[in-house]
């Protein structure tokens, strides 16, 4: 898989795609600051009236529920039926699904219209949308009653998708196999954004990729590594953390790559 | 007070509280970051269709008018009224009311169908809302024609409210305490988002708190000695001040805070 | 040229005008600290209902289209009205004018309806406005097929406007001169942000100038020279590079300017 990884590394440096996102007002800036360190090229969109035709000049596309609206969603929905319609992978980061009705319902709509390529998730939000109780406060993630790796699964099954489940380990899971990443700092969790970032990521290496589940764990690892470098420097706290976070991600080399990752790959048992 | 002060740091710190904010397109990053830096966690939910069920889930809703539209405003109302029904603090940051038609009809209907339990703002603002002549200058404090002490006691006697007056010397009132609050750095009014952030931190320590009054100061008072720390790095700028200044607030210590607090506390005479 | 951007810079320090802008949901905390780095101050109020009062105590109005809705080119064009009213200076930011109908569209509703001073573009979005073909990939600058300069001219005579073409070198057109500043960083580049943040110091700069031509020429050559003196520090990358930059912009002297400046302007033949 490493070898994967740093192939996927220098496409992602040269290809300078395109990567749509219609996404929250939060965490916005630095959805944008993370796909154009990582390589790629971001791009905003969420008027309905230009979000599908923005979706066709792009190469992926990322949607992020942190701060919807029912408009909002109408525009996720256009944009999601053109990147199908081009072929270009579709991101979905269902964020806070299950804390409110509104963002399950949402999350349920954008998945029965749009061919959701990658759904990403903290243990939460994939556990609700895998059908398992769990707690959603807020944005965070809270207890998950159950097994949220079978949970990924069904829901990769479901949905012919795959799915990255972030935490201090990240899983990505499709109906025939899962990957477990333990790269990553704990200042991670500390910094407000890098949920999102890492779905960016995501879409940067899905554009222009033939395999989802390689793209997703090849988007983590690289994250995980570069946070894992952030760290070296010894920040005085998260927000310089989060500086260095994605200066590292801009300087990440495919040697910093095959040094720190630390992937296993499993084939599901059929 | 001190010792009420550290107390309430340290409970800020262990409860993780859940902050719902319904705020401005400018500063929200920053509110996030300044919310979970203290130590509690920031959620924000503005559609009309989620804000009152989110902020069940919460403990405390921030308000802030800053880049407002009547939609907005109906979300606010929403969700400030389940907050009062669920016994939770509502804290209330009129920012450029005073400026523009729209944002004072839209405050004064916030006050009145909300039970707002600590207004803060500039002297401006919390000189035209306690009925003084003032210039609001866009978001920026003007000349006050009047006597702020009495105009924000006037304020907190009106609305049974606790009246936060920020500025190079921080003011709390309520109906029968003033404190004075001799903390902070001249950086902080040279990195937009400040206020913004001083009334998550408010929030942050409302939430589970008997007192507004004391966790307004406790609030003002940890967010000035932070400010203070973020200053001996001497950083280059008020950027670097900036990262510096929410670091300061993920490390600041009771230690820090006993050190530095300069509170003065008054009883009104009736 | 150089003493006249000096003398603009220092009445830029001095006059604290108050910039309103209406933008885009990206980078418009950037617009905000850039607006008082240089020593003016930021305001925005996108609702309808305030945009054109809101305006009236202002004194210079930035539009940039970078997440454009139809209700958001509404309130535009009313904030535009009533600078032209008051006769405070319109900037105009037409992000990713051609890349979209809507974009498109709305750009020249904007200079149809609105009296606009100065057009500020990367190459490509000047491109499209002046009538060249041109590639607009997102919000980026793709290939443009004639000569940027006479477009821009003509854009300028059409408008009685100035035109900004910003990249590794900026030009600044008006229908009678035109500017060459070969000031700035490569660094400026790698950051999201920084084409937003030199229409805000435009804007900064046209406030209570007489002179819109000269007006942008020194915003962008004081942007570039700060931009030199950020890179001094060899941040590790591009966002301690950019927090470098608004400290620069903060710090930037006369001395800096007088030092660093490389414009050349040039009469146009008639």
């Amino acid at each position: 898989m490493i070898q994967t990884i740093l192939a996927n590394l220098n496409r992602v440096r040269e290809s300078k795609a395109l990567i749509h996102h219609i996404t929250n007002d939060v965490t916005v800036n630095d959805c944008a600051n993370a796909t154009l360190q990582i390589g790629a090229l971001p791009v905003m969109a969420h008027a309905l009236e230009e979000s599908a035709e923005m979706q066709l000049i792009s190469d992926a596309l990322v949607l992020n529920i942190g701060t919807l609206t029912p408009d909002l969603v109408d525009a996720m929905i256009a944009a999601g039926q053109a990147a199908n319609h081009a072929g270009h992978p579709v991101v979905f980061d269902p964020v806070g699904v299950g804390a409110t009705g509104l963002r399950t319902r949402s999350a349920l709509r954008i998945l029965e219209q749009v061919r959701v390529d990658v759904i990403k998730g903290n243990q939460a939000e994939i556990a609700v949308l895998g059908g398992l109780n769990a707690v959603v406060r807020g944005v965070e993630s809270g207890a998950v009653d159950g097994n949220v790796l079978e949970a990924a699964r069904a829901l990769a099954g479901k949905h012919q998708a795959v799915v990255a489940v972030t935490g201090p380990e990240d899983l990505v899971v499709s109906a025939y196999r899962a990957a477990q990443i333990r790269n990553g700092h704990s200042s991670m969790g500390s910094v407000c954004g890098t949920g999102c970032m890492g779905a960016s990521l995501i879409g940067a290496f899905a554009a222009g990729s033939a395999d989802w589940f390689e793209a997703a764990v090849s988007a983590l690892t690289c994250f995980g590594a570069a946070g894992e470098r952030a760290a070296e420097a010894l920040p005085d706290g998260p927000m310089a953390y989060k500086i260095a976070l994605l200066d590292a991600l801009y300087r990440l080399t495919g040697d910093d790559v095959a040094q720190l990752a630390r992937v296993e790959v499993m084939e599901w048992e059929s």
